[in-house]
């Protein structure tokens, strides 16, 4: 813990991606003298290995059986058959895109000899285990890189739901300049062309001490994690890594990468597992997405409210959170006393020390806010939105970046309406959907999960329900798919695959109904023939969690956010230091907007390289003032593609960005 | 719980004001025959106290000293002298101020004889503990209007630390109209003139149930809350209470009452107890506040970030708020297991069980966010603000309204800067917290609190701060007093003392050093000349908790809100049926801009009445739509104040309207 840290790490960022920006030709200088040693000692231990296992095999020859996936069943020689051995004798195809197997549910490298009776399964790149393995060994090609080049001292380099990121330590002053970035990428680029094998040794605790002992904190996760005898270390062409795997056969699979431009959006740190910590630019992104909400809630007639985060028990009681939930909620002992109320108030009552826990849901809630005083038919359809934030008691192993978090907010909103304002409501969810969808540049596809075995309450009401999601969807226009059984036991739903503009999918909106919460809520509104009814309530989201969200959209723009979630909007540069003066009056003009403006005036750098500086930090735009433009009070406009729009009065340039940003178009620097 | 829970109760929040709105005359009906029985027995039972009593005075005539404010003592007559009498004895003013008084440090009414050697204090208004017998008096006296003129079944009348509320019942279906406020009011202005005593009975648990018998609230009071052979009734006029008072003398010393229109900002609810529920108003008021704010940080150089709300108490063991703060915070824990990561990881750090807490405050957070990776003098003063949402735990019999709060949100920032940076940030704080009370319509006055005595730090620093902070100060050219000795043990410090439009005194902003935490935190920066040097943290708010601050200004402006925070900005009225399609436009037109517009096209009330009730109910504009505002698309505009402003162009009132509430100005309605 103490050595974590005390190092002050640098957390880099990479993707998977086509192209590849490089400013600079890749110089990879002479390996330090502890690299080569490690090598050394590593090679002479594969080659000891090798020889192990080859006695192994010839000794006592040993053949075992492998089920295949499809129930086919074949037999292979104990360490000698390999998975992707196998895979070649089942198709070239599966043999080319298997990026790891599964062996006996143990993830397996695809070169890596079988030793039993196995049940054999291969990995691709469509499942999410297949895409770890893929961004893991990229990780190992980041590390490489960063070895060699800066002779960095790795540390973790695991994969993340999209992509990977890999920690390593400069030297306790040092961070990574923009300018290396581009060099890293190119040796990164190297090293996949070479298509080096990941070899897979295993070294005792002794060998492990040796290999590591330039490391300090590979050799304090082999005093603390290192349980058995041995562990597993992996060779790639100069690397040598301590590190479970598995991985891709050779880093010829892995193509292209991409590194981001370190954002500075969010970090994570272990006195809060599980949280995210926003820094100024990603509180921006997460308050434009939030915004973004808020107006398409005002538009759409929903109230937002703000709802406790802390609720006694009792609460969850009533909800049946605390019967199938309760595991995955935080709780504690509320530590008021029972001391009485002030002495002026009446005998009243006071609360008992009782359990509370974080809410892990806004329903229950907003069903206490429809139920604090007595409703009309008149108030429906009431729907509630609302912000807050939701604590899960998600184990500490599965959690993983923004993806899941202990923490988060969601655009969560409560639909209470009548029976007969059901269709209509559902029309509005979806087209609430297809709406925020269209501005993020993302399509979805609709499913229709009906009741399961099991469900709760009236079949008639069941039938019915069914029936009026399926008009709203056939209304809808939009194709769509009929899961029959797939709906939660208290109501049917509508599921929402949406895919991002890379074409990966993700599961975030939600449109569901729920028969049970009024009735255990007991909720009722007074009629239009004066009888107290009971609402149908529409558990609906669209983003689903804002910081989940927030994880896909920085992924699939590739830190090219458009303007109206861009953390980096404007950089305001001036020619000389005689316009800096006036640069920052434009700064203040964009601040004072409500923009991100930007100023570099780092008059040590050329004009020319400031602004490729700030375009490859992915600024929407460049504002240029030099001495024309301060006489004009213009900006002289560019944008991060190098697209030279030219001179511009600065008024009609900040209220044109401002137009542009309201509008929420996805191509700002097109259209300006 | 189960009654009182069923109930649908009513909610009447109450201030003393001086004005007083009645546009009805009040009509008393007949009390009902229950009430003429309970008061009927409540003078029988009365009467057998006052000779009982009468009877103990005389039949041992005892001598009893009595220790006054001040040190005098003198003697007084067991059973007959009364606190009164002794105020009186002291000076004329004291006994018309006093409201009530402390015996042996219990609240005692004034009229109430002594019964044993006493130390007698006076409470007066200035003191929480006096104003609240003056609100709590006050509930009562709108008790009774309810109990009178509605037939209310009355629960409870608490005081809040700006006024009193009283729930009560008027049968499951049936709520109060908005025209009834007036006359309540009305008879509540009725029975303070009366100055009607309140009189003080001791009663048995049977004579309880009797007095209370078509009570089922009192009853279940009884049952549940008197522990002891007899309680305490109080008869004031027609009103029989269960009350433990103490109260004021009589009714007359209420003066004028004030009734708020129910505004539906926000409520309580026993299952999250000291967690508000903000309703759609009172989150657009919270919201309004929160945007507020973000603007000024934003022109002002603050960056918001987002930070968890658990931490594991490691954190809180580094800040030093698990020795100094433990009790006041809500520890849990963790429920998360040991297992490992994801497999592809390597052999990465699990995170134990650990124990967590709820953040009460930001500022550990931030540290760790300035710790993040390596900072420089360039980055500084780096200005972090945090809405996050803090719990502390209150015990629940100091909860109060939003007063006091165990979940709120604070406009909390952290300053980290450079020594030679401290009096430019504290002038900016200065200027910051003039310029939004400005805007709240504010007053203030600061203090600047020195070293107290086992101050921790370096004392020339400490002289250097104090130094900084007085020239601030004096830099600023307001007033300021000077509190030696009350700052706190890590910091000097700024107190603001800000006064509302009320006159009532509020602690809110404040300013504070900390030497401390950056410290505790390790905290450092590469400064100008290359080494390592150490940041100064200042803590500063403005608003103090947004929930607080909400509160303060519901209250002092009496639910007439400034339109930029008013929650009630225009009523759309039609007047005939018509134009309710245009209206219905008028109205989307509005919500579009994100503006309030609310629609009263209820036909069966004349436009007057529906206007008038537009008036009452405070929206700030009146939009009343016919024939010709239809023919020329405008709206007819009207004030709260039934200024006639004239037709206009739609979208031009819409501008102005926005104009209005972007620039926050207090009299839209006079500068429309």
């Amino acid at each position: 813990m103490g050595l974590y840290q005390r190092w002050r790490r640098l957390r880099l960022p990479g993707l998977q991606a086509c192209g590849l920006h490089t400013a600079l030709e890749a110089a990879v200088p002479a390996p330090p003298a502890c690299l080569v040693e490690r090598l050394g000692l590593f090679e002479a231990l594969w080659a000891a290995q090798v020889k192990r296992l080859a006695g192994l095999a010839q000794k006592e020859p040993r053949t075992i059986r492998v089920a295949l996936p499809g129930g086919r069943r074949v037999e292979a020689v104990a360490w000698n058959t390999t998975p992707y051995q196998l895979a070649q004798q089942i198709s070239a195809t599966l043999a080319n895109t298997a990026v790891a197997a599964q062996v006996n549910g143990e993830p397996y490298d695809l070169e890596r000899p079988l030793e039993t009776d196995s049940d054999l399964r291969f990995l691709t790149f469509d499942s999410a285990e297949g895409k770890a393995v893929f961004w893991h060994s990229s990780a190992h090609v980041l590390g490489a890189a960063a070895e060699q080049l800066l002779g960095a001292v790795l540390c973790r380099g695991p994969s993340t739901e999209c992509g990977f990121y890999h920690d390593f330590f400069l030297g306790k002053e040092r961070t990574i300049r923009g300018s290396e970035l581009p060099v890293l990428e190119r040796i990164c680029q190297k090293l996949a062309a070479a298509a080096q094998p990941f070899r897979r040794l295993e070294a005792s605790r002794d060998q492990l001490r040796q290999l590591f002992k330039d490391n300090p904190f590979k050799l304090r996760l082999i005093e603390e994690k290192v349980t058995g005898p041995t562990a597993t270390v992996y060779g790639c062409g100069m690397l040598v890594d301590l590190c479970r795997g598995p991985h891709l056969r050779h880093t010829g699979q892995i193509g292209g990468l991409k590194l981001l431009t370190e954002q500075e959006l969010f970090f994570f740190h272990e006195l809060s597992p599980g949280s995210c910590f926003f820094l100024p630019r990603g509180t921006r992104v997460h308050n434009a997405l939030v915004s973004f909400i808020r107006a398409e809630y005002t538009r759409r007639g929903f109230s937002e409210v703000k709802t406790p985060i802390l609720f006694s028990t009792k609460l969850w009681e009533l909800s049946g959170h605390w019967e199938h939930y309760q595991e995955d909620m935080f709780a504690l002992q509320s530590p008021g006393s029972d001391r009485p109320t002030s002495s002026q108030s009446d005998h009243s009552t006071s609360h008992p020390t009782d359990t509370l826990a974080l809410k892990p849901m806004n329903c229950p809630a907003h069903c206490l806010m429809f139920a604090h005083r007595p409703r009309s038919w008149r108030e429906l359809p009431l729907r509630l939105a609302d912000f807050g934030a939701l604590h899960r008691a998600e184990a500490s192993g599965s959690l993983g970046g923004l993806t899941r978090l202990r923490c988060f907010q969601q655009d969560d909103a409560h639909i209470f309406c009548a029976p007969d304002q059901l269709e209509a409501e559902i029309r509005g969810c979806l087209g609430f959907l297809r709406s925020v969808y269209a501005v993020l540049g993302f399509s979805f596809r609709l499913a229709l999960s009906t009741r399961p075995a099991g469900f709760l309450g009236e079949p008639c009401l069941w039938d019915q329900a069914e029936q009026v999601l399926q008009q709203a969807l056939e209304g809808f226009g939009e194709p769509w798919d009929l899961h029959p059984g797939d709906g939660a036991f208290y109501g049917p739903k509508i599921d929402v695959h949406l895919h991002d503009a890379l074409g990966r999918p993700h599961q975030c909106g939600t449109i569901q109904l729920d028969f049970q919460l009024p009735l255990r809520f007991d909720l009722q509104y007074k009629g239009r023939a004066g009888a107290l009814e009971r609402p149908v309530l529409i558990h609906r989201a669209v983003l689903g969690s804002v910081e989940r969200m927030l994880g896909v959209l920085a992924e699939s723009c590739g830190g090219r956010w458009p303007l109206w979630l861009s953390p980096f909007q404007v950089m305001v540069i001036p020619v000389g230091t005689e316009q800096e003066d006036y640069a920052r009056e434009v700064q203040q003009s964009l601040q004072a907007a409500g923009l991100v403006g930007d100023l570099d005036a780092d008059s040590r750098q050329t004009l020319s390289r400031r602004v490729r500086g700030a375009q490859l930090a992915n600024y929407n735009f460049q504002f240029v003032v030099g001495q024309k433009e301060q006489s004009n009070r213009t900006v002289n406009v560019r944008t991060r593609d190098n697209r030279r729009l030219g001179e511009r009065d600065l008024t009609e340039a900040v209220g044109r960005l401002l137009e542009l940003q309201n509008t929420r178009v996805p191509n700002a620097e097109e259209i300006f």
